[in-house]
């Protein structure tokens, strides 16, 4: 392989020839050879193409960088977000904890990139735009890693997250409509209770999201400040006066997403706590669908030896031994998701506590697993919707089965005989195999008029 | 040990004779003897006071229950409220999912104790307030637990954890500011960085839980919605028009905080994501203490080996072995409440995930992490601030040894002779151990004048 | 109250007349007011009753200490050790991390309940045993209160986890032979698939707990090492040479069980691996028995439109509402306790993970949570073996019903007629709603006696 | 893009014409866009090599599978074992949670590449090995993947992280000789302590190591047994006698690595218990790791405004803005991924415990997230020895600076003048700032001879 000389202030390093990283990204390489090659989330790469040119424009406004300079660093950043440059960022997010080399890698770039447009050849010492003095002017990888953390959530969340999710919400709210006049069988600690419709068990779970929604939007506020402008310790040292709230100001303008400059840096640098804050609402979801694609696939269960109430879509064929056999995946691939993302929270929970001083140095692997948690929620909540939920079928026959046959239609009869007399009628029907009403007339508790007036399943739903 | 009989609709039990509970409670003593007795918290125990003595009211206002038994449920309730049939409540948490038997024990309980008010004999049968039909009219443990639930928390949040934190964060902002003067090193990666002041890196703390505060304030509207009305499967069955609301208020009223009865009984009975969601920002919080203490046991670490910048109150001896030793304990209990509570927060989350269709069965566990994180939480707080926080002082000298010191002063350098030049003049005085400048003069990149004039630690603190 | 004046290297501190400790753990009283009084586990106390005499005896051996001394803190620890002193620790969890309180607890106890059977005066100064250079002597309270630790948690799992653990494993074991010979629909994906035995069903459950018990006892070796003898930071200073292998020795006379010196005393004080470790394998049993008793409430739910495949005891009325209810309880109590392991071993890891060089202070969380842990596990495991496990019964009827409409029984066909020809009955006996049979034939890919022949449940067992 | 039809016994389905695989992997690319593609991990694929190699192997040897057969299959697996065929499974973790989809791939992608090495075209019906008959012959997803899962399992932990662990291990235990001679001050509670040497403190990381390793390997028993021969729900249905011994000791010949067939298949296929347990040992280990990292970060934390006492190699430039910055950044890359795993553990025990009945359907979930853990934690044992264990060194002049002021040299005192003389000296020393000495000749409680033979630092160090 082909190699040029690349330099940082601890010497000389070969990089590979066709490639336009520097020295500290190719030690980078070189010290962390941990887990595969670059994992470092595309999402903050990406991030840090808004953040470098939005840097670059405010560096110029306030007349600390060129406008030759500014213009070159943000048609590098373009490329950046376009995803023209992907393979030029291999660095691993075990990495230092600060995130610096992905920092120093895409300030590598921009100024190798640079010089090749401008028809050098990329290299260090002679580039016309320097990577720190340039184009890292007025900042640190304190507080442009934590920003590009924050740039890259929110953009997730709105792109992909929340839209996942309110599309399933949406859908269950439909089928909560839909399915308001099917009256079944309640089950509490999985046992046979008293009725209720499809429709309001289709309520609960679109309640849940709801819920869970709010709880997800409300962290956005605090995830919308930025750390930029804080520098190395949160001071802003070498940072102009202005500088934090006009970047943070060109970042939205960029972005299309509203950002503002966080208003006490030293907790933005030092801790994560709004990325902590926002996956607990994330987690939360989790929690909610795995009770819901829980009871989804609790519900289709069968097709004959299992509940059965339900019909959801046949996707493909459900086992390589047994023929014909449909099962519940799309419940399966979202509970999995949920079960990631819960340990993910305990991941980034833990990797939130620890940080030290001005610095928490767990920033890589609290992102990494956010995005994940993010990207997962929402695709598995449009692949659910999609390939289940709007599916749902209500199967009439065996929730008419279900119904008729249930022993806890008995509770009607408390107000008017008490629970204890009620509760004698359904031991006796539980014990001899017998309807309700067989036992209810045989004990001579109520009239058959009476007993066919009070319970009534259709009038015991609440409507 | 003498004995009454007792009954239920399964036959008879016998209870202790000085014991106002009935057949149930005592079944659920025997048939679950885990772990210590008594317990289920006594906090949910209240709750139920307020909770049976609103559901009597409702009921009575709207025609289903006379005006004697009122007053008498009531009486019982207030007596339960105050603290003084505390050992009439011998249930553990590990009993059924539901709360079922701690809400009998409470049914059984009032109307014994009525009983015993009126002057007859408590036991069951012919008490003239019946357990189920008038102490649980209108309700079922299903909506019954949840609620009391939602009271527990609401009620403790508000009196224990909310001003616990709030004390604590206070004295972190006043801190912040009676030490802002005071210039010091900052650290990043644990390792010597630029300055800020002492006051600035207080501020970190106290934005850090002002975010916490706001996360969990927030989660308070949805913990104020209950599920009672909604009795056994959400749709209020047996519960008349209009209890679901009047019985809020009441409760409301009751207790002195503000509740509304939940939307959607169904979400209320089958999740408790109120209690998933709000405990998520008590978990927010231990994460953000667990910096805060660590930090705070860092800069007090030594006396002589340490960094030794702040002094924190000396308490206690610290060490059986080692005469005159000091440590910082109170960090160390916050820092243990902080691992709990992160735990408690998986527990919370597992549990809030494996409710089944109608109901959620793992309701004592939630509610008894909940509870005991908010206690730990609020009275972590209380003590830390007491004992620790408001006795922090600067230990100047060591401050300034190590601020004069500091190798990272050349950041301020680089807009002058660039991040090179600097990093060279830094490793210069590093590998020779001398000064920054005198490297500095001797690589002749400055004069000395104009070391002395940029850099300044005061003037590298952003102010 | 009365008071009397008890003194510690700080000063004077009141202390109420009728108690035994003395300064320092009236110090801890003031100065951690966190959650409940004397939260500190019973079974640590009566844990350091044993350390403090193997102890005495130790130094009496090794010529530090008189017969008197020693014979006087032998009759104080036997009185700790029989729960006779349990009103003179009052301390809590949340005090110094290092459990120094609770040692000097002991110490002080000892110190002045010597001298209360001496005939004289508790009080502090003038003991003929001191808390310190008697009590303590040759001990740390940084070797102490691991020592106490790992005493607490062999007992423990040996008195009550295992014992309780296994109980349940051998009536699963037991179930499954008598269970051997029912036939029934087996399950994947919670769908119906190919038939196996209700007692093969339950050998998974007694395979698993098998796999548990085997992991958990090899946790015993590491937990059967002693820090003791390590003293302040594990050099053993102040100890007298020999002392760590006698006292142990000692410890294991004395309890009954087998301990040994920790080879490295540094890792026994830095770290607390051993309970990590240890708990790991509790986890591991919980996230086992979550399942078992996941599927049991499962198959015994209904009891008219669940799966209802066995009958489990009827132990207690299931609602307060629904009169009749029967509940799956004891799964419900014991899934909660298996939730609270799995968050409690979040917290311990958290715990162990955050020592700091000498010392790891977490000490007091770890052994709080193990022991919560371990106590539930083994009662809970009891509490569902005798009131559940024990009275399982096939529901033959309903085993028969869902066995007989299987359409996985199709499976058997592969190796005769291929997978396609087989999933093409299948799908049309499910659309058709018709017996396999009548697919089959319909077909014509086989004879009657043919389907007659292979596809026989009986012969589809592995048997 | 240009395709061919292929067909499952759901109908037809269009494949790219490039590629090897079939109508299921098709259906499940189409189904579950969730997260990046391709991620199910392709040690997965490989260990499905070794299965499907041994199982045509075996099905050979029991007279199902023609030599012919069991010749090209052979040969496609180890196309596959080497990567050859790497860009032909495009599957993701979030699939069904039996992985039947990656199984159904591996079959499609052998049927359809035999066929073209025979020299005919992929595709479906009338390829010459069938991909349910032939290749899935005698094998169910149910049983083949999590043998797959249990191959992978078993070869990294051997092949990568117990080599990684056992490096670094093995570099800490030759520190801990090479630095037995250097005392230095002991710390406790982050405070000064009494000494010890800096290959004492190497003994205790080096010890922790020892332990979970230990604990790792003892989990490699259950994880040798292999599922394989239960099939579809642990029965061995279609599996012929004998089957299951005998692939299991093909798959140890191909792999090298010794197998067993489980002696419970229900268990097998019903719980991932083995990994469970496995993945405890996993996160045993990252908390010990954390526990090392933390401390050598710390021990070498400065240059001049922290501990200082170690130097650690340094391998980059620290900082984007700080000239001349260094940082401990393999203990942060380190760190990180203890905190992952430690998430993973919560993510496979949930996994782990949400089973149902035959079958556990979290599968692809919880492989994934111990590949990655075993994974990571082997390289960054590795990073973390290379580049910074082994070039560890002693800062002599900062040790000894601790060392000579530290006031807890007391503590040797204790057996001569009591604990509380000794406290007295101690606070002296530290509210007048003197040395102890000075202190202790000024309150007359020794002679300085005596206090110059008595508090000797290497005297008490426990040698």
């Amino acid at each position: 392989m082909a190699f040029r000389i690349e330099k940082d202030t601890m010497g000389e390093v070969k990089v590979p020839i066709d490639k336009l990283w520097g020295a500290q990204t190719q030690r980078s390489i070189m010290n962390f050879p941990i887990g595969s090659p670059a994992s470092m989330p595309i999402e903050i790469i990406k991030a840090f193409g808004y953040l470098k040119k939005a840097s670059a424009h405010a560096n110029y406004k306030l007349g600390l960088l060129s406008e030759e300079k500014k213009e070159l660093i943000s048609v590098v950043c373009d490329e950046i977000i376009n995803g023209k440059l992907n393979d030029q960022f291999p660095l691993v997010v075990w990495q230092t904890g600060s995130g610096t080399q992905t920092n120093m890698n895409c300030n590598e770039v921009i100024s190798n990139r640079a010089e090749q447009i401008r028809g050098g050849e990329p290299g260090g010492d002679n580039n016309f735009i320097h990577p720190n003095d340039d184009v890292n002017k007025s900042q640190s990888s304190n507080d442009t890693f934590p920003t590009a953390m924050h740039i890259a959530a929110i953009k997730i969340l709105n792109e992909v997250t929340l839209p996942g999710i309110k599309l399933l919400q949406n859908t269950l709210e439909t089928k909560a409509g839909e399915l308001d006049d099917v009256v079944k069988t309640g089950r509490t600690h999985l046992m046979d209770a008293t009725p209720l419709t499809l429709g309001q068990e289709f309520s609960a779970f679109a309640a849940q999201l709801k819920y869970g929604i709010n709880s997800l939007e409300r962290t956005l506020d605090h995830l919308s400040e930025l750390a930029l402008g804080g520098t190395a310790v949160g001071t802003g040292l070498n940072a102009p006066k202005g500088y934090d709230e006009l970047v943070a100001r060109l970042i939205s303008e960029f972005t299309g997403f509203s950002f503002k400059t966080a208003p006490n840096k030293f907790e933005a640098l030092a801790s994560q706590d709004a990325l902590v804050e926002s996956h607990g609402a994330l987690k939360q979801l989790a929690v909610s669908l795995m009770k819901i694609a829980n009871d989804i696939r609790l519900l289709a269960s069968g097709p004959r030896s299992g509940l059965g109430e339900i019909l959801i879509p046949e996707n493909e064929p459900g086992s390589s031994i047994m023929p014909g056999k449909v099962n519940p995946t799309q419940a399966e691939a979202l509970t999995m998701v949920c079960a990631q993302i819960m340990g993910n929270d305990v991941t980034i929970s833990i990797s939130g506590s620890n940080g030290h001083l001005q610095l928490n140095v767990f920033k890589p692997v609290i992102i990494y697993n956010f995005l994940q948690s993010a990207q997962l929620l929402g695709d598995a909540c449009v692949s659910f919707n999609n390939n289940c939920a709007i599916g749902i079928k209500p199967n009439h026959e065996r929730i008419k089965m279900h119904l008729d046959n249930s022993l806890m239609l008995v509770t009607a009869l408390n107000p008017h005989i008490g629970y204890y007399k009620a509760a004698e009628i359904a031991k006796k029907a539980h014990n001899e195999n017998t309807t309700l009403k067989e036992a209810a007339l045989a004990l001579g508790y109520l009239a058959e008029e009476e007993f066919d007036k009070w319970v009534d399943p259709s009038k015991m739903i609440g409507k």
